[in-house]
């Protein structure tokens, strides 16, 4: 593109695709994470959508996707431009410092110079437009030292996302919304969420990350040395014959813990966090509540159908339901239901409990009954 | 028995098992009728239980069954003790004045002094020495003469149910309750109901006749002279080679009409109805409401769960889970709720709307899915 800034021609973006997604059971399974399925009606995987958002930015070979060894076929079929170069497979989840780490090592080592963008495999953006310019310039933060993130502008006081205080802008040519941010601050309840919202410093963390890979590995690097020398190793061995054996050697050692605590919150507290604001529709997807209202449009009256060759009846509902099992469903006088029907699980519940099915998914696990997650 | 009265000495079973049970879809079918379901949790079906309730009246050898072609072999197999004798096929539905009428002609036919007893094979009830004590007593009142009911003390009032106007006891010696009846009236709304209830003098229509055969086709000729006829030329017929020929010449053509309407109204409307009141625990289970107040116990907080290895995994729900499917389900946060997994189909409503079940059947026939009913 004529106009793309000077880094995005270092630009590689990450797409960590992992995590099965709790909160959607049973439609979102071990062996069918959120990411391979299509919640939004589009006819395209969350994954694939993501790819499709991404590839205008870098180009179809300067995207890699971090991903479990279970999930490398779907991946692939998902993904049949993506190359053996820009696949990494873990052996065993370690959660997002781990599998983004690894890739900005395994890029630094390549192009020491390299800027990564991670991206969630799993999110919903409306507006790719808006989402580009915004990372545009968080590449642009990143470009000067900055590990740079894009804060959502919050439309209502949600409860299921966490928030990023910002402060004042940072004045970085070329990146004009660029704000500082000094703290992170987890999901909060409604009355919090109400004055955040109104504060109007507040805005919705969505878990994207923009770095020089040295900045963010150094960062990394502060909290976890181990890990970061753990990720070295294995990105000084990957490309290489030895990368088998130093894979089973040092993965499984790592520790595992969120991105946000390793490099994200310290930087906050180091004033050398960038938060780019973005105004563009994203959702995390992180329940059925937030399908519903993806497809309602806000109507509570709406029922939303999705699945292949869905079969439903339905009289006086409202809701979602998600059929996968090509039954016919057939719903009388419930409203705000939640009715997903999957070959060897159902469950009914309502958007107003949508958070408590993770529960009933740590219930299974608890009891024996982990076959069916 | 040693306390029989003489005229169940002359008492036959009559157990029309017809009908599919349109409010209980999608677990009574076509192929598979509220009959043949164990509702209960007994471990027994609806018709088994009926057998099991009338044969110490009769006996295994004096219990008729009439019922659809379709369902012989079900039938049987609940019912090994039921003889070739006393099984009565329809060729097609007729409802109850044909079923019962053929019932009563052929048992008269074969024994002309034979008192009937018509008993639904899909009704529940809980005290069974009650039963049979009312029992007694309508056949006592038959023999009198009288088409004689078992009418149930209400014990709330329901709106799911006929009532029967009762007025002076008819002083019949050996029927010490049996009282007159002056009229049946349809299911109420709740404002008759509560007035009923009070009153006093209406009794649940719990749809079981008792008459000497003859008395009861009399009262048939009355209203449908060509019914009856049709009827006795069947009976004529049934117990020779020429069974298979008037079968079909005769039975498509007979009136498909309720013997409410046909019989005990009429004799009702000219003082020959007796009704003997039964104050059992008795339900026609006649919607998934009643399904879940019948294991509730009426606690509004209990989960009741049918069905043969049902797994289901409840957290803050009540009402009614009838699993066929052998999947897991999973139920959060929704009260009052009726979910009903079949195989192939999939119903989600509340006790509160169980009764517009029958609405949904009706669309789906009308919407050529009538391969799902």
């Amino acid at each position: 593109m004529a106009t793309r800034p000077n880094g995005l021609d270092r630009f590689y973006s990450v797409i960590p695709a992992g995590g099965i997604g709790s909160r959607l059971w049973p439609l979102s399974r071990a062996d069918a994470p959120k990411f391979l399925h299509d919640l939004t009606g589009s006819g395209k995987t969350l994954l694939r959508a993501t790819w499709e958002r991404l590839e205008p930015l870098t180009g179809p070979d300067r995207i890699m996707v971090v991903t479990g060894r279970a999930h490398r076929a779907a991946v692939e079929a998902q993904l049949p431009e993506l190359t053996d170069r820009n696949v990494v497979l873990e052996s065993e989840p370690k959660d997002s410092s781990a599998a983004i780490g690894l890739a900005a090592a395994i890029l630094h080592h390549r192009e020491p110079d390299v800027i990564i963008g991670s991206f969630a495999a799993d999110h919903v953006i409306g507006d790719v437009r808006g989402f580009h310019r915004a990372v545009g310039e968080a590449v642009v933060a990143a470009e000067e030292g900055y590990i740079a993130t894009i804060g959502i502008t919050p439309t209502e006081p949600a409860i299921g996302f966490g928030y990023i205080h910002c402060n004042g802008n940072l004045g970085i040519a070329g990146a004009p919304g660029a704000v500082g941010a000094d703290r992170f601050v987890e999901k909060p309840d409604l009355e919090v969420a109400k004055r955040y919202l109104a504060d109007g410093n507040y805005l919705w963390n969505a878990g994207m990350f923009i770095s020089r890979a040295d900045r963010l590995l150094e960062q990394l690097g502060h909290s976890q040395p181990e890990l970061l020398e753990g990720l070295t190793e294995l990105a000084e061995a990957w490309d290489t014959d030895r990368r088998g054996a130093v894979v089973d050697r040092v993965w499984p050692r790592l520790a595992k813990i969120a991105i946000d605590y390793t490099v994200a919150e310290p930087a906050a507290a180091a004033g050398r966090l960038a938060v780019v604001p973005g105004s563009f529709d994203w959702d995390d997807i992180g329940d059925f509540a937030a399908i519903a209202k993806l497809h309602s449009g806000g109507r509570k009256s709406d029922l939303a159908i999705l699945g292949e060759g869905a079969r439903v009846l339905s009289d006086a509902s409202s809701g979602v339901v998600i059929s996968q099992s090509g039954r016919l469903i057939s719903l009388i006088g419930v409203t705000d239901i939640v009715v997903v029907d999957t070959p060897d699980a159902l469950l009914v519940t309502t958007s107003a409990n949508a958070q408590r099915v993770k529960a009933v998914v740590d219930a299974l696990k608890v009891s024996g009954r982990g076959d069916i997650l």
